[in-house]
């Protein structure tokens, strides 16, 4: 046990922006993922861990707000990745900048894809011990329409799952939103 | 966070005992469901944690070594009961024990019933930050046979869950088994 205890406990949240706020705001739930972890986990014990933020860009959704857009150039293309990248980096900045503050190490890196997918994918690459995903806490009926990220990974990801439910005081007026 | 850090992380850890070796010995799972909390997240911040031990005795099973067993008289079912109680506790005097032993403070308590009910029933009363489960890991095929306690936690207990499955090399011959 001595071995064990000089490695941190590596855990991986994965984090996503806000669908109210947009970038670089981050999901109500996965705020909460992220302060769970530091209160009821890392506590005082900032040393003992090590956070890996994973943020999973979906490429039609971060599009949305070009919607108005004109592409003229596929320099056009490039500078909307660009921006993409760099609200993806603004997203992480939150994270990496409060874990600073804290003084607990830790990592942050951006894929794009189906958010599922490459969590799952990623949790396989880099064998964390533990993954926190937040979650809105939707009903069944509301699951068929939007699908839920957590469900998934809860049941395919290659390492204990913890979903950490959205407080009811932090839903907005659509649960779908966060 | 100063007020959080003060009150300890309460994780309620469900035991049951080896379907092999019998009382008093643990299962394979809850064994590897307990060792991880403390090398994963407990770590060496003993004061920072509260263990909540759970066995849930299934009535049925603990009177199956009782088969050739006469009742003669109320007495001898109050003998069997007791007996049941004693095995019990000696399970639950492994992890109090070590617990002790590293130096985190635990509750452990006995409950009869339906262990997936129970469990669910005892986080609406007690609110542990965290449940752990062990799992045995078993395939769709054998899940349909033997039902799992972890799986249904996980979808209905009112906390957060991890559940920890049990390590390739420590699955015994017939993985129903634990």
């Amino acid at each position: 046990m001595e071995g064990a205890e000089s490695e941190p406990t590596r855990i991986m949240v994965a984090v996503n922006e806000s669908s109210i706020k947009g970038y670089p705001h981050a999901s109500i739930s996965s705020r909460g993922a992220f302060d769970w972890t530091l209160q009821k986990i890392i506590r005082s014990n900032t040393s003992g861990f090590k956070l890996l933020f994973l943020h999973v860009q979906v490429p039609d959704e971060d599009g949305f707000n070009d919607m108005d857009s004109i592409y003229a150039s596929p320099g056009d293309f490039q500078d909307m990745k660009h921006r993409d990248m760099k609200r993806g980096l603004h997203l992480l900045e939150y994270f990496v900048g409060r874990s600073h503050e804290i003084g607990v190490p830790c990592e942050a890196w951006i894929k794009k894809g189906d958010p599922k997918e490459v969590i799952c994918h990623e949790v396989k690459r880099v064998r964390p011990d533990l993954l926190v995903v937040g979650s809105r806490g939707l009903g069944p009926f509301q699951r068929v329409f939007v699908g839920t990220v957590s469900e998934f990974c809860a049941k395919h990801a290659d390492c204990p799952v913890v979903t950490i439910k959205r407080k009811v005081n932090e839903t907005p007026s659509d649960p779908v939103d966060d």
